[in-house]
């Protein structure tokens, strides 16, 4: 069989990969970015199952429109409009099976062959894929503390061809862990206007914050008719049900239904009357707070393990929120045999090198923090600490 | 925004846009693809609901793999072997968001831009939109009573460059209702190994039987490496849950699981387990047996009306199985017209046009079967036959 061009560009995610091991449960893994499973509402669940198939049997198994079902879709909008301050309804927002199509379906929109994408330094790799997908280079723009670099974004805008858009994760970045300050995103959405380049800011980690003080995201800018703003259920209550979101200006919602109608014709209805349901049912801000609560205790330990057991000559990031820490361990490391050793410990964690679109740094690491409890949290950032510390004697 | 070029050639559908007219219950629909949802196990679903949720919640709810769960790719392999005689096993299976998604992602796997698609003349309209989106060129081979013209197949392969696919639907095609002989699927099928074109071969509706005897897929045939296979839970089940899957060579499944990863990650964990669980502690093909006793009086209910109250000069396919009747009125109508007039009366089908990939013919139309009883389907007929009739009198 004769497979299209994009096949030689795409690579399997060595996460994905990975987390076929870490399902043994003697694993103490770093390595996913799943939510806790022990925090799933199961039985508030079961009971939305429960009262969608008793009400509703007959429509939410049945077939039903591309855009989503309506009293969601606005639940949507008012949510994001009492969080963020925006002014949206329901046509501006698609229901998505979670936001990784949200980013495939934006991809289809706006990627020809050889358009460029341009990403932050390191960035989710699966978003690269996508772009690859539809056949567009990827180019790095330099990150620093507080988000992408202005004079870099600058200097790439200006001697680039075909910059068609900017991949952004602005709030605890996947996998750095990084928040980007408002002066910053300021700056940055005012180059992608000047140039007329296309936003994505994707928010999936954006209300699970443990510490300081969230901005606005330039998706609630007044100039933000170029931002596409993709949103999940997957941090926030389950991932299993792939339900995300993206919110754009309604004529690019209309497009994008489109896009979603061929690629999919709709995303399953059972799943979205459940949980349109369970937030009729539940105070969803609540359950987030207990999200919160019991994430924040486990970044707490993380960083504290660190402190704690990793030697002084290593940089990490301090998440303010999300699930992640980002590692820059001495550049005699190569995580990918740090992993080795490590699994062979039972501890997984994922190397950094795939999170590059560009320039691979293989002393890099990632540590997800949400889905091991404090005590294993410790146990196994101890094992990993040991093993970095023993690179560094062998040396 | 700068939209891709791909976004010039995309239509909506206009059976998914009439869709949302025809939710009215005053409505007489024959315009949809939709089973008939009165006849969904829905307290069977719902028992299946708690069931997972209570064994097996946190599981039902997190992430999973991307080839789709384990036990329900293996069910689905070994219902194939024992139905049509193939030696697959999981690994020759990927779940996917229903068979819509399978189209996109073969697509994706195979389309370069400018390659050419061959498909039957009229095609399923939302393949025609997946192809377009990876910017393939369509071409329509001439398609009689017993499937693709063998002399046209030819005839097109010898003289294109750059075919890559031939799509096809050989059972109770959409939206013809015609189904290929014996015969024609061995020559189709030789013609495209002769090639190295790969096939895909739709069969949504293959087990929807109501007379007749069938015979074996291409996909069963020795040297069938080049079929992919697309099948679903939509019509046998129910579409609301948007199950569907690939059959496939494994090497050819593999690289299909590095695209549904960067497409959507996975398809819904808790649908896929629900769906296992209704097909453990269910005979489906008892199911199976009571939609089909349902859906062929309704069938009967259609043909027999078209004999009674459709003028003599139409010309009309005699399904045997599936959900769709296809007609050619004389060329002196516009279906498209037609339709207008009909919705005024509150009866919905689809015009023919948008099924055809070259060469619309303004003068066929769809009726689906599945959705009305009979004494709808009687009253719905008998509407449009006095419209047909009306018509050709004014002339």
């Amino acid at each position: 069989m004769k497979y299209a061009d994009r096949m030689g560009k795409l690579n399997a995610s060595e996460i994905r990969e990975l987390l076929k091991v870490t399902d043994r449960p003697e694993i103490i893994s770093f390595a996913g970015g799943l939510p806790a499973a022990e925090l799933f509402p199961i039985e508030q669940m079961a009971a939305a199952c429960m009262t969608v198939l008793e009400n509703d049997g007959e429509k939410a198994l049945q077939y039903s429109t591309t855009e989503g079902l309506a009293p969601l879709r606005k639940w949507i909008a008012e949510r994001e409009n009492s969080r963020i301050g925006t002014k949206l309804t329901a046509d501006n927002i698609l229901i998505t099976h979670g936001s990784q199509q949200a980013l495939d379906l934006i991809g289809k929109l706006l990627i020809n062959k050889d358009d460029v994408v341009l990403c932050e330094s390191p960035t989710y790799l699966s978003a690269l894929n996508v772009f690859k997908t539809f056949e567009g280079n990827i180019l790095e723009v330099q990150t620093d503390e507080e988000g992408m670099i202005v004079s870099d974004l600058e200097q790439l805008l200006a001697s680039t061809a075909n910059v068609k858009l900017i991949y952004a994760i602005p709030t605890f970045q996947n996998p750095s862990g990084k928040t980007w300050s408002f002066e910053r995103k300021k700056q940055i959405l005012a180059i992608a206007n000047r140039y007329d380049v296309a936003v994505i800011e994707d928010a999936p980690y954006e209300e699970l914050r443990y510490s300081g003080e969230a901005t606005p995201p330039m998706f609630s800018f007044p100039q933000s008719e170029n931002v596409l703003r993709t949103g999940s259920f997957s941090k926030i209550l389950c991932p299993g049900l792939r339900i995300g979101w993206i919110a754009a200006d309604s004529k690019v919602i209309e497009k994008l239904v489109l896009i979603k109608q061929s690629t999919d014709l709709q995303s399953n209805t059972f799943a979205q009357r459940q949980i349109f349901q369970f937030i009729q049912d539940h105070a969803i801000d609540e359950h987030i707070s207990r999200l919160i609560q019991v994430y924040r205790l486990r970044r707490d330990a993380a960083i504290s393990a660190i402190e704690t057991y990793f030697p002084k000559n290593i940089q990490y990031t301090h998440p303010k929120g999300g699930l992640f820490i980002w590692l820059e361990l001495p550049e005699s490391i190569n995580t990918t045999d740090l992993l080795q050793k490590s699994l062979e410990q039972n501890v997984a964690f994922v190397s950094g090198e795939s999170f590059y679109a560009e320039k691979p740094r293989y002393n890099t690491m990632r540590l997800n923090f949400s889905c091991m409890d404090e005590k294993r949290i410790e146990a196994g950032f101890k094992i990993l600490g040991e093993l970095i510390s023993n690179e560094l004697k062998d040396e």
